[in-house]
């Protein structure tokens, strides 16, 4: 009986996801199922929340699975039951969606933090919330190569509402009301599933398509240069971020993670010649000049510092995803 | 008859000042009912929007008086009647009461500016709509001379909450939905009336005080350097942005307008030697703090490009208060 040999005062580690359905909540649910701690405190329970209470994971702790509005402020409060000490709010209304709704965009992703301020309030101890903004709320294009005190000038109402959303939840964390750390993810490749109807969707389909033996569109030149992560490393980085010291951070509270700057050639420099046949060059001028605005590139010198993992190579992030993804992608589509 | 004279479709320049009945609000509309039209348009009607009904100014055009809350949509839709070519939105939770009352400050500097944009939304054509940010809204202190593209990394509730409102200002301006300036306005010196509680009320009272023969404590050091704009130069710069080409603003619509960087030992020195004496050197540690975090130089390039007048030294501050002000103040004090 360990647990009771460590004493009745146990430090707890209660964990709620906020859009635990999706990609990457998924992912770090399993992960935290997996390894049943986090920085060695054994987690006591974990809430999964999501527009439908997402599938549970196998755990050793206690999984409780939510559906609701995250822009509820009485929704938001059940998935952060009392002895909350981490909130991982990853729930977002993507770019191509927050563009085409403007309502569900500010609804969700402006709002919806809000809720989760106003939550986390009630909590007797601030707890540690993971935000994860987006390379979509800074500017700059193709030429850029952006210090960390860029300033966020979006594009794009996705992006604005992540950058309003930052300064909100930096505030609270002034205010001890929580204690943030806003990470602005790089593009994540590969995702697994199928092309879909995003500007950026190719980035990860000009690699997983040939993989699977499928022909893919490439919009742009070979020479466009954009910044990348793997899914691996994305989690990696919201797990360090649940548990490091977050006092050297003072009121900034934002991370541009040291991501992979590459061009699209090199990402199709990883494949066999026969999977790089499938890749037929498409120009696309619309798609071009949606992604053509996002910065290519970020020194990401604070964050290295902070102890923030580099992304490893293209071979490296080709690797994971056949390891994790390919044979469910391939399942999943019917190949 | 010469209006019937011009034909039918006359150009129409319907105003709303959200915030009608504060200090600014009130100068914009005094100075649009002395000269009756807005860059040659002829203004058809005026609504003074404040939490009271403000008094109303004596034009020569309708003027409407409404009370309501800036945080509702219907209130605010109701302040901008079909026709509105013009929002002046200057409703705020200023810093002191913004860090006092989180919830009131989100309320009003966030929330009231999510209803103006619902508001402007409804009309047929995007009105233009002016919005008051901070120099508040930047961190930096005294060695700071901040470039144009200086990230806004507030260390007060009230400068977080204007930085995240113009992110979504700007982003309603790239939609189409309104088409917006926000100017982050300077300390804004000699304001009338008699000492508060904000941390830099004291930039004023050092120069207020002694004109009307009062004593006034000075907490920070002679050599303390900040960035102000008189009251005239701040309605001025509203008016330029009231009527200029904002096309050249591109997606960035956020102006650090050039006011004047100065020392308080400069600014007494515009007294006679009689006032100065009237200046008690007290030092406060906790105000020289909070006023200490804020920028005391900005380098205003872009602004000077775009036709905003850079501000006078301190003697024409000094002069245009005793134009203004003075008597009304002393009136008012009962001095």
């Amino acid at each position: 009986m360990a647990w009771r040999a460590a004493g009745g005062n146990l430090p707890r580690m209660q964990i709620t996801i906020l859009g635990g359905g999706g990609f990457l909540g998924r992912r770090f649910a399993e992960r935290l199922a997996a390894q049943g701690h986090l920085g060695g405190t054994p987690v006591t329970g974990l809430v999964l929340f999501d527009l439908a209470a997402p599938k549970p994971v196998e755990a050793p702790f206690p999984v409780t699975c939510l559906g609701g509005d995250v822009a509820s402020v009485t929704d938001v409060a059940a998935a952060i039951p009392p002895g909350t000490a981490l909130v991982v709010h990853l729930a977002a209304v993507v770019s191509a969606a927050a563009e085409a709704d403007f309502d569900l965009g500010l609804r969700v992703n402006l709002q919806g933090t809000l809720a989760v301020i106003e939550a986390c309030r009630k909590l007797a101890a601030p707890p540690r919330v993971l935000f994860t903004s987006s390379v979509a709320s800074f500017g700059g294009g193709q030429a850029a190569l952006l210090p960390d005190d860029a300033r966020q000038v979006p594009t794009n109402s996705y992006g604005a509402q992540k950058a309003a959303a930052e300064l909100l939840l930096q505030d609270a964390s002034r205010k001890g009301f929580l204690d943030a750390v806003s990470i602005r993810l790089p593009t994540v490749i590969v995702r697994p599933g199928r092309p879909n109807k995003a500007a950026s969707s190719f980035f990860s389909a000009i690699l997983r398509e040939p993989l699977l033996g499928l022909e893919t569109p490439l919009p742009v030149e070979d020479g466009f240069r954009v910044w990348v992560c793997s899914p691996r490393r994305a989690v990696d980085w919201l797990f360090h971020a649940a548990t490091m010291d977050t006092a050297p951070l003072g009121v900034d509270r934002g991370i541009n993670p040291p991501g992979l700057a590459v061009s699209v050639g090199e990402m199709l420099a990883a494949l066999s010649p026969a999977e790089r046949a499938l890749v037929k060059r498409e120009p696309d001028p619309a798609i071009a000049a949606i992604v053509g605005g996002w910065p290519a590139e970020f020194a990401a010198t604070r964050a290295r510092a902070l102890g923030f993992a580099p992304q490893e190579g293209v071979p490296e992030i080709l690797a994971a995803f056949r390891a994790d993804d390919l044979d469910a992608t391939r399942a999943d589509r019917g190949l």
